[in-house]
């Protein structure tokens, strides 16, 4: 007689040494990593992925624009429940922004593998070109043009930073793959991921329940007046656009604050000419970033920021030109997916908190063509991008139980279509 | 019987051929000129006045800061009336600024000697090294370094935004002289000037009687607060050095809008970091340049907006530190030579008015040492420190005129010391 099955479960020790062996990658020496896109450095990550998938019986598919797919089993031919994320950082990044998807998405595929569990619907663990945009524009970009978004063709002649096209390097790597891209629709998508902000560790909580992505928009304002002697100068003869400039900052941060959460407008981007101490400033480029969840209060929020915009340049005589530089609308993640999410925390006794994202991810991305939801954990300090970024094991490890278990949901036991059980 | 003596006259054609010769040496080809302090450009400049000084018969002395001093007649060694300013410009400056002075007087020298004046007290025009701080910090140093404000070896060991060593360039360009500096006062000093403001043109008026130089203080404000991305971390969680920025500088400007004339506040140089649209900034360096002309007011102003500046980093929870990067305290000139400006213009039919130059200015160096007295024409636009600079022929004659008629004033026409007249 053999003994009971255990039933799958969470290896932390495996998935803490995978986390590490990554990290080795890029390691920028102060705790961070720096494996921008498709440098040798996202190559030899990339290779140490698959290889991992490899060894767990994984079939490897590599896409025209690089998205790396293992499946499980590897012989289905079933939309799979996928999971994943993406592996390239921002030049000063953290071990765990996109990192902790993937591996422990392939912690996950063990710990099913392992418990011998058959799964209803395969499951597969993506990786994502090109996620952070850091080397090439846009981000998200491999996600973007995995569910049709963006045309292939416009995705690999991108030129980035440094000058070099995105299908040359993709070819450079070795990761100019065969399957095609857009891809079919797996069956649905889960992306666990750090948080990337404070609420989580400010309140305390284990698991956040993301509902959605918030919508974002990027607008620059460039304000051109007159370069003057800030000694000879009266006040009241003055055309400064860096004066505009910041007022609108201060508008920004008023409509903000009036408005309340979730709504943020960040002003990051500040830029001055001649940008001397003892010059009216003849120009300024200034940036706003805004985001709600309700694609209608944002636009309503644009609306009033243009004018404020327009209202400050014509008392201080100057004119204004203003340019989108990046508008996304709202995302909502699938309702029956975040229940699953949520569900699968409360079950594991988790605290949780229902949340939109801030920050963009590829689920967003994938939420276009499949139902989709994310699972955060807690972000120390709210930091990322940075090389002080940290979760706690406990965290990291309770929210890799979380999306074993929304999978396990989402995959079945059985050849059943579970689309219909989620109301979509 | 010979024809009665004419007096003196400016002759205008013969001022404006040497501002056109001057102007060719470091020509921008667009209307400008670039003879940065102690460059070859500066040198050929130097060489040019040189050569019309002994032309006019003067007795040229250099001394060892590089001040070029002509003196009429040549053999006269009593303090003279000094004239003069610069030929120094910066990168981008254009053809009058401080060449008009220089310009000016070697016309008066030149009109008194063709009408044989003979004048009780000789007659001198300087040329002063580096008033524009542009190659060599601080501006003015040339006079300040005349008039004992600023050691020698200090001065000569500068060292410039390029790397050279000031007194290296001296040596380069043959211009180390053996005149001792500092340098006996002169008996008094006048100083014609482009406006370099917009105040003369706006008013229509033709000549601005120099009451004295605002005081100027600037002062770097650092807030440090934290980096976050400007999507996943609420507004109410932001320690946003941007946005104290922005708030200081509205801060500055409400300050002096409302202290009114002559107080002006001028934040020209803001740099924000990491300076990314959607990073909330976890640096932002600001400059405040506050100027008046009553150091009271002006260091309450300081006061002020070091209280403002206090306030904004506390309500932001980011940190402040401040840093003093200037401060000259008001110059109020001579009122002798005040009252004389005024009434030479008044007797040539001209229109006045009676200001603070908001800009630094030899003169202000001079004032430490005798009695001094500057004279405005008027800047088109205001526009200064840059190849647009421009004044109409007929305002830059006005006021080479009234030069001429105070310095004879001040010269007088037999050996008297006019110093008591002045209430000195």
């Amino acid at each position: 007689m053999s003994a009971p099955d255990p039933g799958p479960g969470i290896s932390w020790p495996r998935l803490r040494a995978r986390l590490d062996a990554l990290a080795e990658i890029g390691d920028t020496g102060d705790g961070g990593c720096a494996r921008l896109a498709l440098t040798d450095a996202d190559r030899e990550g990339r290779d140490l992925v698959v290889t991992w998938m490899r060894d767990l019986g994984m079939r490897v598919d590599i896409d025209e624009v690089g998205n790396v797919v293992g499946t499980w089993p590897a012989a289905s031919d079933e939309p799979p429940v996928l999971m994943g994320s993406h592996i390239d950082t921002v030049a000063t990044g953290g071990k765990y922004d996109g990192t902790f998807g993937v591996l422990a998405g392939l912690e996950v595929v063990e710990a099913i593998v392992t418990a011998r569990i058959e799964t209803g619907r395969p499951i597969a663990v993506a990786v994502f070109t090109d996620e952070e945009g850091s080397r090439f524009a846009p981000d998200m970009l491999g996600s973007l043009v995995y569910v049709g978004g963006l045309p292939l063709e416009g995705a690999l002649t991108t030129v980035g930073v440094d000058g070099a096209v995105l299908g040359a390097e993709l070819q450079r790597i070795g990761y100019a793959g065969p399957a095609p891209c857009p891809a079919r629709p797996p069956h649905a998508f889960v992306e666990l991921h750090i948080e990337q902000g404070p609420v989580l560790d400010a309140a305390g909580v284990e698991i956040g329940v993301v509902t959605g992505v918030q919508g974002i928009s990027w607008t620059e304002f460039t304000f051109t007046g007159q370069s003057n002697h800030a000694g000879t100068t009266p006040m009241a003869m003055r055309r400064d656009a860096g004066y505009a400039a910041a007022a609108l900052s201060v508008a920004a941060r008023e409509l903000a604050t009036a408005a309340g959460p979730p709504m943020v407008a960040t002003v990051g981007r500040v830029t001055l000419a001649p940008n001397l101490v003892n010059v009216v400033a003849r120009e300024a480029v200034v940036t706003v970033d805004l985001r709600h969840t309700d694609d209608a209060v944002l636009t309503v929020a644009e609306q009033e920021l243009h004018a404020r915009a327009r209202a400050i340049a014509d008392a201080e005589g100057v004119t204004l030109e203003t340019r989108s530089l990046a508008r996304f609308e709202p995302v909502a993640f699938h309702p029956g997916v975040v229940e699953l999410v949520e569900q699968a925390a409360v079950a594991r006794g988790r605290s949780t908190k229902r949340m939109p994202s801030g920050a963009g991810h590829d689920a967003q991305m994938l939420a276009r063509v499949c139902p989709s939801g994310m699972v955060f954990v807690p972000s120390a300090g709210g930091i990322s991008h940075n090389p002080a970024e940290h979760t706690d094991d406990a965290q990291l490890a309770a929210g890799a139980e979380v999306l074993l278990d929304v999978v396990l949901a989402l995959a079945g036991t059985a050849p059943e279509d579970d689309r219909e059980e989620m109301g979509q």
